[in-house]
């Protein structure tokens, strides 16, 4: 498998698009996006498990229920959630799709970001349809990754090439994610498209099994959004033949997708709001996959942990202090703890007390800006991994006021 | 019930006093407090739920079994957790203290508070236990609260006057809490002092059912502190007959413990760490109680939701978001949401939608120092209480290096 250019474009028969149609005010950022695949592709997809629902989420689950869809148009600027005519102008921006792009309005994905409670007004993104669909390109995947941003500062897409009975096959996808993120819920804004042809029933059990290692296991401040949507399209133009039940040709196919899935995880993570270091805490050791997963996500949501890891501070006890409220069983008197990152690595804690360590060394590690926190438990075969940052004043800054 | 002075002093035959021993290296701070019943006392308390507890904790708990206890020993600057010897030092400051007070060692609840996982050394609290011994005082409520203050800004006190049988009784407490905070707990550490005489079976149910309502109700980090106490002590003096069951001298005793504890929530919370404004969430309408706490709690708690209020920015959608992922059984579609300070009152949502509002009014209601986040359910009868703070850059700067 290796990682390739492209996108959501990687894959055959996809093209994207991504323009300024002015629902946001700033007129330098794009707001409009567009992914279509040549061919009706096989659909899956999982959202937020938030009960309040953006409208656009309650639009794409009718239109996929099929395991069909052809498009995904997505603005960013506005959630188009808590309004009244929230369904109505979500089905609205499919039918005008539906018009310019002549695929049917039910093959399309819908999605927003954005403001929670202020009325999307359909117009503009009406009067930018038509250059949407006229700028579609087979190297349209920035674009695409650019419209869908809110307060991200990157772009994040990766694809990978793989093969699967001896044809060549793609996967790639875009996201956009950067504050209301957390665990337990298919995580922010993420399209994955794909050339492998593919049932419906297994592309849904494939990114379901996916999000529990991959986006639910992120948290950039503990809040589940209210629109967050995984979807992935399959048109099967890699010409392979159908995978249809489980074996080594799904496993492939589960391999790449997760290589996609966690590399746009640490994209998020690390570009979380405010954040000015990844964070990645790995578990070992503990009694079940469920303990070492319950224990990971503890340590990288505690804003204490996390203060700690933005000032370099290897204040080790906010992390076992995580871990015994975590809620997993855990003997804590078999804890340890280290810090590692490319600077190098310092153990901290051994059988859940502190050892003396070198704070100079200490502060070398965590002043990278990527921080393994590694915790081994001592207590059995379950592991895990979880995404996160740190803590920030930036982060305070930008949703002190959001709105303005 | 009137309000008074002395905080744990206000009750009779209760001394407290607060030194500087030398366990802290700035000098201007106290950091060893004492509060001494002249007779022993019946006692009761509750504690963290953190697996990784204070060793204190593991003391205290072997000492108050018998619910009688004497004398509070709690000192600041480090919490005692996570070294190896740290009961042997815990048991060593209660054996110190009873040769210089005259009280039994097993009478002596001991607490401790400040970083994890540096040793604690006796010496210093060895050499200052004379001089808090012969400092205690009829006025040292003060000292002790300021003795047992961490990153708090503000000492935390109060006290109450009220009639059982006709008899003149009080309570009072102090506490220490600013971050590390979060419901379900025994949180923060909470000593509370009284004269009514009461039976240990009924003052353990007093204690564990209004912690339910008050410090388990409060968040400001959403971190479970390993050392979190809440220690009553009830020395008989008022002459009261023994209440020894449920009735309405008990729930007289509940009531005054209640105002107590509800006015020590809302000081932490509205001091806690880097907090600008306290924060009040009331929920209503809920189709149980337990169904509005979850949701009280929740808007607490939200990252977003605390960094919007630190804005004064009247972004409603938070509330209704972390309203959405509480986990409650809540019907989105009935919520109402408004703002209400001593500035006035602005409705925000109604139905689960917007509503029209004036921006101006929401500011100027935000930029009060107390804000109540009113959630109206529609649902049932169920409400609840939650109280809590902003998240401010401040917050960030304290816990980006605290060992420092």
């Amino acid at each position: 498998m290796k990682q390739i250019d492209g996108g959501v474009c990687a894959a055959k028969g996809f093209k994207a698009s991504g323009v300024f149609c002015g629902i946001r005010k700033n007129k330098t950022k794009k707001d409009l996006a567009l992914i279509y695949s040549e061919v009706p592709a096989t659909a899956a997809a999982v959202y937020t498990t938030n009960l309040v629902k953006g409208a656009p989420i309650d639009v794409t689950k009718r239109h996929i229920v099929d395991g069909i869809a052809q498009a995904v148009i997505c603005n960013s600027g506005n959630a188009n959630t808590c309004n009244a005519d929230g369904i109505e102008i979500a089905e609205m921006e499919c039918e005008l799709l539906s018009k310019e792009l002549g695929v049917k309005a039910e093959d399309v994905i819908v999605a927003s970001t954005g403001v929670i409670g202020q009325p999307l007004c359909i117009d503009p993104i009406a009067s930018g349809i038509p250059e949407l669909v006229s700028s579609l390109s087979y190297e349209g995947s920035d674009l695409a990754a650019e419209a869908i941003m809110t307060t991200d500062l990157s772009k994040k897409q990766i694809a990978v090439e793989f093969e699967i009975g001896g044809k060549v096959c793609h996967i790639g996808g875009i996201a956009k994610g950067s504050g209301m993120i957390h665990p337990n819920l298919a995580t922010m804004l993420v399209f994955i498209t794909s050339d492998v042809k593919i049932s419906k029933d297994l592309l849904q059990k494939a990114i379901s099994s996916d999000v529990k290692e991959s986006f639910n296991m992120m948290s950039v401040d503990g809040d589940t959004s209210t629109n967050d949507t995984v979807a992935v399209m399959c048109n099967g133009l890699a010409g392979n033949k159908e995978i249809s039940s489980e074996g080594p040709e799904f496993d492939t196919f589960m391999k790449a997708l997760n290589t996609v899935t966690v590399y746009l995880c640490r994209c998020v993570a690390g570009d979380g709001e405010g954040a000015s270091k990844m964070l990645e805490c790995k578990v070992n050791g503990a009694k079940t996959a469920e303990d070492a997963k319950i224990v990971a996500k503890s340590v990288i949501c505690s804003s204490l942990v996390k203060a700690a890891m933005f000032g370099s501070d290897a204040n080790w006890g906010r992390v076992l202090c995580a871990i015994g409220y975590s809620g997993a069983d855990v003997d804590v008197m078999k804890v340890d703890v280290a810090f590692e990152s490319k600077a190098g690595k310092v153990a901290v804690c051994k059988d859940g007390s502190g050892i003396a360590f070198s704070e100079e060394i200490a502060k070398k590690v965590l002043t990278e800006k990527e921080i393994d926190i590694l915790v081994e438990l001592n207590d059995g075969d379950g592991e895990a991994v979880a995404w996160g940052c740190d803590l920030t004043y930036d982060y305070v800054k930008i949703n002190g006021d959001y709105r303005s």
